[in-house]
């Protein structure tokens, strides 16, 4: 984490003087150009390109399953990342349709996958342990799969991964990605509790009492982000805590899906502020307390569309907005280079 | 227009039940959902392909600029249509990322362009004229354009294109567009006039007086959309309205970008109620105005990156995000054809 440092000042700035003399109005692609001078900043280079994006999946199991907090069985877990090898989910669909790679990572997953091709298997343990009874995992074993995390990154860009996003599987992950969100923003777990991927509305009160009760029982540190992320998390949360702090430490943007990927996001920036500053956006989901996230890392979602699948699936489609805002800055032409005359006065600073 | 028709109500109810069954929570990828339903009606085919996608631009400039109502000079449409032409502008860019092609025709420039190779030359006359005197144009000028924009997507479909998006330049054209708006929706000038490419606070009023002028001087008939669109609007919105109602009648979504085709969308409508269910929202403009058309239409916009600059470039993305819905559709695997264990229980209506 000590490598993560400030975004390039000088490319940043390279990049803002070239969004004022390209060919339309002063300030007109709006979020395009801002986020394009943060691309500048993030990569320390003027005009970045991003021709290898990398969506890295996290796979893991959630021992809380068995208080009844999801309207999925847990052997959905295994069974969708064989369906993400065999190119069958959303995710696949997606990331082909963005020009992105998807790797798939086992770090938890209650099944025996090894004769599973087509996905990287770093197993730590068959899912957590049952939090609303006990820490969901050790301490130790926190740390590995965020240091799994880490590794996937620099793997990814030592082959010329040039953006990441961050996707997971894991039934019961909102559950445990709501106390992570939890303890660390100090909001009340009913606050940043919602249906998941679809229990009733009768049946939140249980989800949100099952999370209270992980919180009694653990008492996670708020101000120890390794402690939260063992005694109520997941291993696949810690692994995408991970990837964001990789990301950072090798100037690569990484762009946040929905709200598992959030509570990594936060712990991710609780361990390193730094860290904050390399992390884009995406959508923001119909889960109760993505907005919590957002506004505690200072991000406003590029597009909401109701979605509240995870996988990775709102940021693959963000990846296509951030690559394109990186390609108008690169490859738009100037008023000179096009001869065209530009405004007639000189208030650029006072227009929009 | 009496070809155009209603969505296919069984492609559509095809494209719904096969969504129930894909391998992803019910309705977790929420608005990708709905309108792929809605590209299947559209299309006529349950699970509708976009492999031919076209941003068509439309050219002219506007007798207005004499007012003094926009930032820019109005020797920048022609040089930014010959900046089309040469693939160096924002929509070219982004087009060429999202895989479409760009058809730029020029309806109305104010300068001699017949010597520039890759644009359409259907040229009516050299612009406007100042609508703060008199028509903007005769009744029969508005009829030709939009024919041009019907023939212009009738002979994109001959050669196969699936998916059309609509973008324009002209130089002073929103101060045609807000007077076009104002007068379709009986909305005072000052709430759907903004400040275009960036006219200073201060020169707002003018621009709205001279809109206000315009509409005295011409009291265009706000029941008839043809007179609106010649007294007070503009060759390249005229033919935009075109290519809705042309698009509406091959069965093809079109995809309305900002403020300048938000109106001649609320004229495509207005000529025919039928076309509406055929036109696909992409962002909400900077621009005041836009979403009163939005409202108008009963669309909500995709996504707001606070952009202003027109020329397709919101619906080019859009176009992406609407491609990426079909795709998820026609692509995913189901739980059958995965062997994933769906919900435990039957409520799929009681969630979301």
């Amino acid at each position: 984490m000590s490598t993560i440092g400030r975004l390039d000042a000088e490319a940043a700035a390279a990049a803002e003087a070239r969004q004022a003399i390209l060919t339309k109005p002063t300030s007109a692609l709006g979020r395009l150009e801002t986020l394009s001078i943060q691309l500048a900043g993030i990569t320390g280079r003027a005009t970045p390109s991003f021709p290898d994006k990398v969506v890295v999946v996290m796979a893991a199991d959630h021992g809380v399953t068995a208080e009844g907090v999801s309207a999925y069985p847990a052997e959905v877990t295994p069974g969708m990342v064989a369906n993400f090898a065999a190119g069958g989910a959303a995710i696949n669909v997606l990331s082909r349709h963005v020009g992105a790679r998807v790797v798939v990572c086992d770090v938890g997953v209650n099944a025996d996958l090894s004769a599973l091709s087509g996905i990287r298997h770093y197993k730590i343990r068959m899912g957590t342990a049952n939090m609303a009874q006990g820490p969901a995992m050790t301490r130790e074993e926190a740390v590995r799969a965020i240091a799994i995390g880490m590794a996937v990154v620099e793997e990814a860009v030592a082959e010329g991964a040039s953006m990441f996003a961050t996707g997971e599987m894991g039934i019961g992950n909102t559950t445990a990605a709501s106390a992570v969100i939890a303890a660390l923003s100090g909001r009340p777990v009913a606050e940043v509790t919602g249906r998941g991927t679809g229990i009733a509305v009768a049946d939140l009160p249980r989800k949100v009492a099952v999370i209270e009760k992980a919180l009694q029982v653990n008492r996670p540190d708020p101000a120890d982000p390794l402690d939260v992320l063992s005694k109520v998390g997941g291993l696949e949360i810690a692994a995408l805590t991970g990837v964001f702090l990789g990301a950072a430490a090798a100037r690569r943007p990484v762009v946040m899906d929905g709200f598992i990927s959030a509570a990594a996001a936060l712990a991710a920036v609780r361990l390193c502020p730094a860290a904050g500053a390399y992390i884009l956006p995406s959508h923001v989901s119909v889960e109760a307390g993505h907005q919590v996230v957002l506004d505690e890392l200072g991000l406003v979602p590029l597009f909401d569309l109701q979605m509240r699948l995870g996988e990775g699936t709102g940021a693959a489609l963000a990846m296509s907005i951030i690559e394109a805002a990186a390609k108008t800055l690169a490859e738009m032409a100037t008023f000179e280079s096009a001869g065209v005359a530009n405004r007639e006065d000189a208030e650029s600073g006072e227009t929009r």
